[in-house]
């Protein structure tokens, strides 16, 4: 939901490197070098769906294992989107995840969290925010990559469930609230780390990072709308 | 590869109920209630894609890991296409699977194996077997059921990858095929008792079971032949 206005954006943005108002912060200023990306990108969204395959392997009941098995189908359906513009630039996906993988399996395995919720939060907040992060990174990609892939990330992501499933374990357990809301402190700090990395990666400086602070700044306010959506304080 | 033959002949049945040859054994003549063949299935098909998400997950490098999401992805678009049957006639999913849980989940626990390998003989021999079978159950469902699951489970599975990983690693391990070949004899047995347990969820008789032994004694030939493509005895 929150990325519906996003979209609709893409179809007005301007040719890269022409010239805008000082004062105008956009994210696709920066130009990503495709590949990096993709890789990137690609490897990110497997992490996703393997902590939602987790999650429906270790769900309590039918009903939650069912509706995120959807969203597992729809996070994996993004990943194969991505690893096919890799292959159309005849590259192999292997080749180009590898650089991030060992990164990318650390921040997974440090926010799959110690509990089925705190699985259940992870999976929405951190793909919930680098969806995102790389959504808008896309606005930089030459040619008609970036539109291809804001499409592919764009997709829904089934989070409904998750967000169901939430909701009602933390209207029933009083004491879970605050520890899920210092689980979801914890996953954003790691969560833009990815995020920074990722525009390290695709050849952009401290400079560029300063510059666009306020997409940040933008990306922590839609968590904190996320972690507010679940009676949760940010 | 070892259900082309049968997917063409789908075209062919005859209607149910219709006077054959005494000789013919055909396992169209079973007519399985469609709720409890369409909740087994599809419940099967879940705890598919469950043992090779696992399998993603515990991959030793990002080829197996890419080629076996892509499986994954097969497996689950199964489910989901099973599942589509099971609203399609006003019912809820998780309610019409419930049945089956327990007994595909001891299924599912006793055959994920302790090696990685032993993880993947299992998806490639178990979903081998009663996609097969479920295809052919699928030719006493009333009305277009039938052909919808048969086309649905008839799609390609991309085994293609576990058959390779299997066929690298007994090569390169002189001790590993007879571990295999024990472990495929053991599958076998396991999997042929879901199969008889199918046939009675959806309403068959022992004697139904005695009608179609030989297409269990087909089951077990193809069975054979994977095993035979691996290089493992049967």
């Amino acid at each position: 939901m929150n990325r519906r206005p996003l979209r609709t954006e893409i179809p007005r943005l301007k040719p890269r490197g022409e010239a805008r108002p000082a004062t105008r912060v956009d994210i696709g200023d920066l130009t990503p070098e495709p590949l990096p990306y993709l890789g990137h990108a690609a490897y990110f969204e497997l992490g996703v769906f393997e902590g939602l395959s987790r999650a429906v392997a270790t769900a309590p009941n039918l009903e939650s294992k069912e509706g995120l098995s959807a969203a597992a189908g729809l996070a994996l359906a993004k990943h194969h989107g991505l690893i096919a513009e890799i292959r159309r630039r005849g590259s192999e996906p292997a080749d180009v995840m590898a650089p991030f993988a060992p990164a990318l399996d650390h921040f997974r395995a440090i926010t799959t969290g110690s509990t089925w919720y705190e699985l259940l939060l992870s999976c929405y907040l951190t793909a919930g925010l680098l969806d995102d992060f790389f959504i808008r990174l896309s606005a930089g990609l030459p040619g008609d990559v970036g539109p291809r892939v804001a499409q592919i990330l764009g997709e829904d992501t089934g989070t409904d469930v998750l967000v169901h499933e939430l909701q009602a374990a933390i209207a029933a357990d009083p004491r879970l609230p605050s520890r899920l809301a210092m689980w979801g402190r914890r996953l954003v700090g790691d969560t833009l780390l990815v995020a920074r990395s990722a525009m390290h990666a695709s050849g952009n400086t401290n400079e560029d990072e300063s510059r666009i602070e306020p997409v940040f700044t933008e990306l922590i306010a839609a968590h904190t709308r996320r972690m507010d959506g679940l009676g949760l304080t940010a």
